[in-house]
């Protein structure tokens, strides 16, 4: 049996966690976004696949949803001593990921190797890929023009007002090593989008060529968990892009968003007025459940949700749920 | 008034602080060795010139002789937590100099600017200059073959026997900007050869194309202070490099190495016994001193019978120091 998530940073590294603890060993197969990755300082750095491999260990940071807990800060100061940039925080532990993984990417092995790598190493029994080995990089239009994404997201901490997103070189990523084989497999059971950006981080591994389609085509119910709780974010901006978008942000734009991708939504509890429109319009099941993700409880509670909505789904036939995923959004 | 040194690591480092707290500011031009620059996971390391700066910025590790004090070693223990080679210890806050100077090379700008840079911001009152902004490489043969330097000095310790040094691609490099006018400068008054390690510490900058002759040329006395007490090194390889090629481990010797390009010698006073040979036998005059340097006071000295044994020799003429430099080696 396995088990496929799609997921960005913060709130998605927190259901992988929870699917990572109600699945046996070795069942999960993750796909993260890497279209925030950027290079600083000359280092590689892949902020969603960090945060989930932080996550799945327990090295991360509960305080700031990024970077690893009980880090040190040598480096940022001697950093600003020198005159360098000091507006993307790197933590003296942390700095390790980013130093090996630029060493071995220039060494001319895959991010999907290095990630497999270091999840190894970290003793995660799960399967982490990076969405693509290519390179994708998300970028925004804000009222300064185009801008690289952690310009936008960390330099100027999401302030400007958002008109656009694109996804530069997708045209020439595929997804990575292994991907496909997850989606395709015969012991595939579900497929889970976690509480993610639908925008800044599922988006991104969309629009690697491809991996829509693989998507869609696996005969196995497809399951997105809101990542808005009453019209707000945990913790990001979703809300606030989705108004600048012209959108509103409400758990029934994101299942509209999903529309003819997902075939079950888990919607969280205090937005249960909006489930029977969700039924209907974004034409999936609808779970609700209590999505705020606080401790290891709580991630393990939406995980169950998520799967339990996947297995009743799978039910219907996988011709059915095709036939579903084929309507026109 | 201008004072150019010659040095390399720490023994060298320690003399350059004495002459900076003993000259004006801005009166110490330093040329610094950069022959044991390597790279290491993807960073550009230059242990000497990182030995200066810290020393000079009162930043250095006094234990060590290497690093920075008040180091702490997060990124280390992440690296070997993900399979990176840790031979080569890099502490947190020293991991910003390598960093940023890698960065800044593969920006396109030169080491002796990045040098200079950092040196200002740490508030050095010198003149730092690394011997070359070319790629000059000092290697050993051991009974292994060629290794690189730091292969021999640091991962293995300098354990094996060493038979034999060179410098790759001194031939294409030249002097840093700087260095010439520093030793053509009017205002020079003396040139002192810091006591590191004369074949691989100040070997290397002899190396570089012109710079010997710039030496030589200069119209101002040349002094080299003895790296060996005793017959000893205080610090690193130098009497079990010199067995093993075949000398004696003697201050006599290092004065020998160093004939044609020195005026004076400053000896350890425990090394009197021989004052007189090496006068006769390298022809320098030599003055004895304490040359161990364990505190700053301790430095200074040095540091004022360097300059002062140099200021004796300024009553020679420019020719008649010329004239003794030329004579056969």
């Amino acid at each position: 049996m396995r088990v496929a998530a799609v997921c960005g940073g913060v709130g998605g590294a927190k259901l992988a966690d929870g699917l990572l603890h109600v699945l046996p060993a070795q069942t999960l197969g993750l796909i993260v976004n890497t279209g925030d990755d950027f290079e600083h300082l000359g280092l590689h750095i892949s902020p969603d696949v960090d945060t989930v491999l932080y996550t799945l260990s327990g090295l991360a940071n509960p305080a700031t949803g990024w970077g690893r807990r009980d880090e040190s800060w040598s480096f940022m100061a001697a950093l600003q001593a020198l005159g360098g940039e000091t507006w993307f925080r790197l933590g003296d532990a942390d700095l390790a990921m980013h130093v090996q993984r630029t060493r071995r990417l220039a060494a001319g092995e895959p991010l999907s190797a290095i990630t497999a790598d270091s999840a190894r190493r970290l003793g995660i029994a799960a399967q982490l890929l990076p969405m693509t080995d290519g390179r994708l990089r998300t970028r925004v239009r804000t009222d300064a023009g185009w801008v690289d994404f952690q310009d936008y997201f960390v330099r100027q901490q999401c302030r400007p007002t958002l008109h656009e997103i694109r996804f530069d070189g997708a045209a020439m990523c595929e997804p990575a090593p292994g991907v496909a084989e997850l989606l395709r497999g015969e012991a595939l059971e579900a497929i889970v989008i976690c509480p993610s950006n639908p925008y800044l981080s599922v988006d991104p591994v969309l629009a690697v060529p491809g991996l829509r389609q693989l998507l869609r085509a696996a005969g196995v119910p497809v399951v997105a968990v809101s990542p808005l709780i009453a019209g707000a974010a945990v913790k990001g901006p979703t809300a606030k892009i989705m108004a600048e978008l012209g959108k509103a942000s409400s758990a029934l734009e994101v299942a509209r968003h999903y529309r003819g991708l997902i075939d079950g939504f888990v919607l969280d509890e205090r937005d249960a007025a909006q489930a029977a429109e969700i039924a209907a319009d974004a034409g999936v099941a609808v779970r609700l459940c209590d999505t705020l993700m606080q401790c290891d409880d709580d991630r393990q509670r939406v995980a169950r949700a998520s799967l339990q909505l996947a297995a009743e789904l799978r039910n219907d036939s996988a011709a059915a749920l095709r036939a579903r995923r084929s309507r026109p959004t």
